[in-house]
């Protein structure tokens, strides 16, 4: 579609002249996702620093039906952030405000273009912690976290980003402003509103600012590598370290073999922490805010595992040196895996339990497939949340191999359905799965989303496409 | 409005013959709020035993225009479950079956008639541990704690039921079946629809049955009654207690001496378990899962806070039965009220770090309008929620004092919301408030509920003038 230069011009003189850009060469980099999957097109993109102007952005957009697309950091990775028809394209960037930091009341209220790590820093600087973390903390945003109800490495103690948020500050479709920007712990008066814009993906209005939940920094901090002989000692692992340490327990990561020795051969300053290979392993991490002997309680359940056969070797950070080390090893299994050759990647969830179950079905149906695919499944178990990844077999043609990018999915995600499984644990639907998600919804769920986005959107210009269709 | 025979006929053949009562005497304990407060009418209730029932009854109620109250335990507090102008009642009693407890994955899938305190037995027994606790819990039902958004004792540590819920299986308005009864703990596959449910008071479809997470049941738990001089104090307690126990008390409650004084001369089998009376009293409790040195911890931060002038005399339960005793005293608060006369209530939080300020200005408005009114706020500190009730001067006239319950709201609430606070907690809007927040939310937000409501439930059959008026 074409931008009408009417519009466009009641749009930068909404913003002023600092607040949009017509420039190709800047718009470009907000036009790419990251690993280049999905590419967009769009004249103009408008940079607001207010409420008002968002405001006054939406009500033209919405009275010429003029779609737009909100971006935050773009690393989104199903294409929910793309322009992909020359939409206008509205960046958070200048809404960076951290508007107020409650220390006492466990609460802050940051705009939407604050960089997650910078909100992480704010806390801390305040003796607080915020407890979101993922890979991509250096350049997301808050609210692209709130618009896909961010998951990460903390989920399990501390909960998704729906959890964390107190409040919101959203821009209906309309231009009217609904400000839930409370910091309450608790309120019940009437529809629970803020709901709806976390992880509505941008289909449902703009978010301009998040009231969050900050928590006590953590006095002690435990964190273990540890080699388990399979996928059914590390479920047993989990619930003995939860029950050990009282749900203390912030992270338990899985990581394969294979993924471990991707990441030892192709990533700098990282080295195999136990002296003989393991088929699987755990990075397991326990947090306290009070001074417990947290160490011990740990230590002292991985014996007790050990002389069930549950677990062998471990070893336990010394410090924050040994401990950064540790996590190196699991954050960069997805580059470690783009050295490899192409891959093929699934973010699925399914209940604890069936996580064994699950992935030896689905490893075996995609080996069925292709044969010598290497998969390379990690992730949080202990949320159920599985990076179910099959990279390229050795030596194989990394495109022919994602060509069968689909085929594999289905086949994967159908495993999945069996289970009772999410096909979408943590990133979102964007366009990846938007057709997708009607193979496992109900007519009832899909329907009741669309009646959601006519009611909230009549004019579909918000992030039209994405998420659901009309 | 009188229920055509018709639809009467077809709706009891809906459910068969064990399905329904016509029985006046019957239905009477279903139309009156437990305290007498509300009154309602209605000629035939409807006891469905299955979801394919409950789909039904709305097909029919839906095309026919009928408006129908979910109720569960009718334990309510503002109106919500009561049919005023007789409609058809939908008691979910025998929707009683808890269908699933997956004591490894920590989930149970429960019926919306199943009483809470049922439901936490259920979890006992399997060594678990569902945490939401209520006064109403001997009564109410998992239903209704959905519908109302529940919050009680322990929301400190584990949030309010939305916080509790994985998934939800609800019969819309026009019968579809919504079934989001997933055990996942990550899922992001488009809008997040189980949260419209969740606090719309049955307005929105009604909820048939959850899937709720559960917890390590805790090993050791700590319960405090503790003196202090004043509110500031309090606060200051609440966060020196959850930096030295790092976030883990599970309850923190605050009690006026007047409560205390009321519960000793009404309520059996209570004694003061101080030597000297306080102006101020908290009720605190520690929970761990894992085997720590908790009391040690609570009573360590205990003495340094009497070092502060923070607190003054405390006692720490021994066993059961003294910690029981403590509970007593702050469980049977509302009950020894009602022996002291009328009282008028108000269910209210604001920022935790604002009830000092809030309750000085609170009590002296009250004091100016109805000199000699004994305040007796209490409740949950920690959540920033308080109930503050104020209770007929001593030897007043009780209902000349009730029959200003209106006019004090009006100025609690108008204080409430110029300190950012909520004039609903916990307890919901139901008739009592509907008109209330009209005063204190923006347009954007009621009309966007009228909105939701709209696209939900375009008949209006589902509990219609309750939280929302169209």
């Amino acid at each position: 579609m074409t931008l009408d230069p009417v519009v466009a011009a009641r749009l930068k003189e909404a913003v002023g002249p600092k607040g949009f850009t017509e420039d190709a060469q800047e718009i470009a980099a907000h036009l790419v996702e990251w690993r280049g999957k999905y590419r967009g097109l769009s004249a103009l993109m408008l940079k607001p620093q207010s409420t008002a102007e968002v405001s006054r952005i939406l009500s033209i957009c919405n009275e010429t039906s003029t779609a737009v697309v909100p971006q935050g950091g773009n690393t989104g990775l199903v294409g929910g952030q793309i322009p992909f028809a020359g939409e206008v394209l509205l960046c958070t960037a200048r809404l960076n405000r951290i508007r107020q930091l409650d220390a006492e009341g466990m609460s802050v209220i940051t705009e939407a273009g604050v960089i997650l790590a910078q909100l992480q820093a704010a806390a801390d600087a305040a003796d607080r912690y915020f407890p979101l973390s993922l890979a991509a903390e250096g350049s997301c945003t808050i609210g692209g976290n709130v618009s896909t109800n961010a998951g990460g490495v903390n989920v399990l103690r501390y909960g998704n980003m729906r959890e964390l948020v107190l409040g919101l500050e959203v821009v209906l479709a309309d231009g009217r402003v609904l400000d839930t920007l409370r910091t309450l712990r608790k309120d019940n008066t009437g529809y629970d509103l803020k709901q709806l814009f976390i992880g509505a993906e941008g289909t449902l209005g703009v978010v301009i600012a998040a009231a969050l939940k900050l928590f006590p920094k953590p006095a002690e901090r435990v964190t273990a590598f540890i080699a388990v002989p399979d996928v059914n000692s590390a479920v047993a692992l989990l619930n003995r370290l939860q029950r050990a340490t009282g749900g203390l327990l912030s992270a338990f990561e899985l990581l394969p073999r294979m993924g471990v020795e991707m990441v030892l051969a192709h990533i700098p300053q990282t080295s195999d922490p136990l002296a003989a290979p393991s088929p699987w392993y755990v990075l397991a991490e326990a947090e306290s805010g009070a001074k417990l002997p947290l160490r011990e309680i740990v230590t002292g359940a991985l014996s007790e595992a050990a002389e069930h056969d549950i677990v062998g070797d471990a070893v336990v950070a010394e410090n924050e040196t040994q401990r950064a080390n540790l996590w190196r090893l699991r954050e960069s299994l997805s580059e470690a895996q783009k050295y490899e050759g192409g891959s093929i990647k699934h973010d699925v969830s399914v209940p604890i339990a069936a996580i064994p179950s699950f992935l030896a079905r689905g490893i075996a149906a995609v080996e069925k497939l292709v044969p010598g695919g290497r998969p390379v499944p990690f992730g949080h178990l202990g949320d159920g949340n599985i990076h179910f990844n099959f990279s390229v077999p050795k030596g194989g043609d990394s495109a022919a191999f994602l060509s069968r990018w689909e085929e594999i999915n289905r086949v994967v995600h159908d495993i999945v359905h069996e289970f009772g499984g999410s096909i979408s644990a943590e990133h979102g639907i964007g366009v990846m799965k938007r057709d997708e998600i009607l193979r496992y919804k109900s007519a009832a769920e899909i329907e009741t989303m669309r009646a959601l986005k006519r009611a909230l959107d009549p004019n579909n210009i918000l992030n039209p496409g994405k998420v659901v269709a009309l």
